[in-house]
């Protein structure tokens, strides 16, 4: 079943059923419909099986899925039973925070450097780990083998740090930079781009605002 | 035009039409043609014209479209033409990184106030704005008309937050808190969840490195 090509907006409702599961087995819940789930995620349970469907179905008898296995089976399925090690290139109050998130720990993402080009920040320490300069950043990931780069840089900077890492083999780049990274086949790249986000609210807000001059 | 109910997933895709266009607008293009733009954008030709009719088409004539006024109109469209006041809960990191974000200003997202419940962090000055304990929010709200709160805090605190923000009147909240929050209809929430996005990234990492290992 691992061998279908499953579509991204699966994908990437995953993480959301597996907030909701962890959230249901801290409470104890052992067993669950998909009709219950539905309501608690206010998802339709057609849709929660066929997302489900895609995997196998995650053997449902009777009266629901068994929380735990489901947790522990969507886990497998997002990766979280591997360490990642990854980087962060910018060490502002984006990336300092990201380091800082002890999550991304617990989930298996494991903090182990962090860059920046500007002297000031050099040696200051994120959660124990110091700030690198940016010239050490190749050094670092001939030496570590590092799966992610996180980039919490302006775009002009990205550019030049995306050969860097293409050139030393990093798989994957969580770009919060506010670009589009132009990266070869092979190398995945996951953008959270704040200001996309914050212009979608911005658009529904002036609707509604238009919607009540109107009214 | 205006009236027509556009989907959420055009809505999401116009702040990068304005991204892009804004680069041509920098680059002095006058004109662009669907064609030029979709190979500049990875994105089909009629995709872009599709998503532009929702909107009246923008007057593609002959060669093009006019750069700059594409620009100006999807402005308009996602209410950047308005100003919106804001205020952030949670000072930490993230908080205080979106409270420097420049960019945001000149977007005509205004930082207004921010908030946190670490006696510690009050009097901090994020970007000439100080810290206000928690305690301070509602009042703070009742004095001064905000339109979106930035919830930079924890789930458990979120939930109590989101209490006052909605007894206050507040229109819109831009939640990074690791939780769906439970809001009345008509109170717009834009979720930007961390954690979703990196597991989308490691699913794909570990779902590359099954092939490799098979290959």
């Amino acid at each position: 079943m691992e061998t279908k090509e499953i579509s991204q907006a699966v994908v990437g409702r995953l993480p959301r059923y597996l907030r909701y599961l962890g959230e249901l087995r801290d409470e104890g819940v052992e067993r669950i419909s998909s009709q219950e789930l539905s309501e608690r995620m206010q998802v339709t349970a057609s849709q929660i099986r066929q997302d489900f469907n895609n995997f196998g179905g995650f053997g449902q008898q009777g009266y629901g899925y068994n929380v735990e296995y489901l947790y522990e089976e969507i886990s497998k399925i997002l990766g979280l039973d591997r360490k990642h090690d990854f980087v962060i290139i910018g060490a502002g109050n984006l990336g300092r925070a990201l380091g800082n998130y002890l999550n991304f720990e617990r989930r298996g993402f494991i903090f182990k450097g962090i860059f920046d080009i500007d002297p000031q920040l050099v040696g200051e320490k994120v959660r124990g780990v110091e700030v690198m300069p940016i010239e050490e950043l190749e050094n670092f990931l001939e030496q570590n083998p590092i799966d992610i780069a996180v980039l919490t840089i302006p775009k002009t900077s990205a550019v030049d740090t995306v050969d860097i890492l293409v050139k030393k083999g990093i798989r994957a780049i969580w770009n919060f930079a506010h670009v589009d990274l132009n990266v070869p086949e092979g190398i995945l790249v996951e953008n959270v781009h704040l200001s996309d986000s914050l212009m979608k609210l911005s658009y529904n807000l002036s609707r509604r605002m238009k919607e009540q001059t109107k009214g």
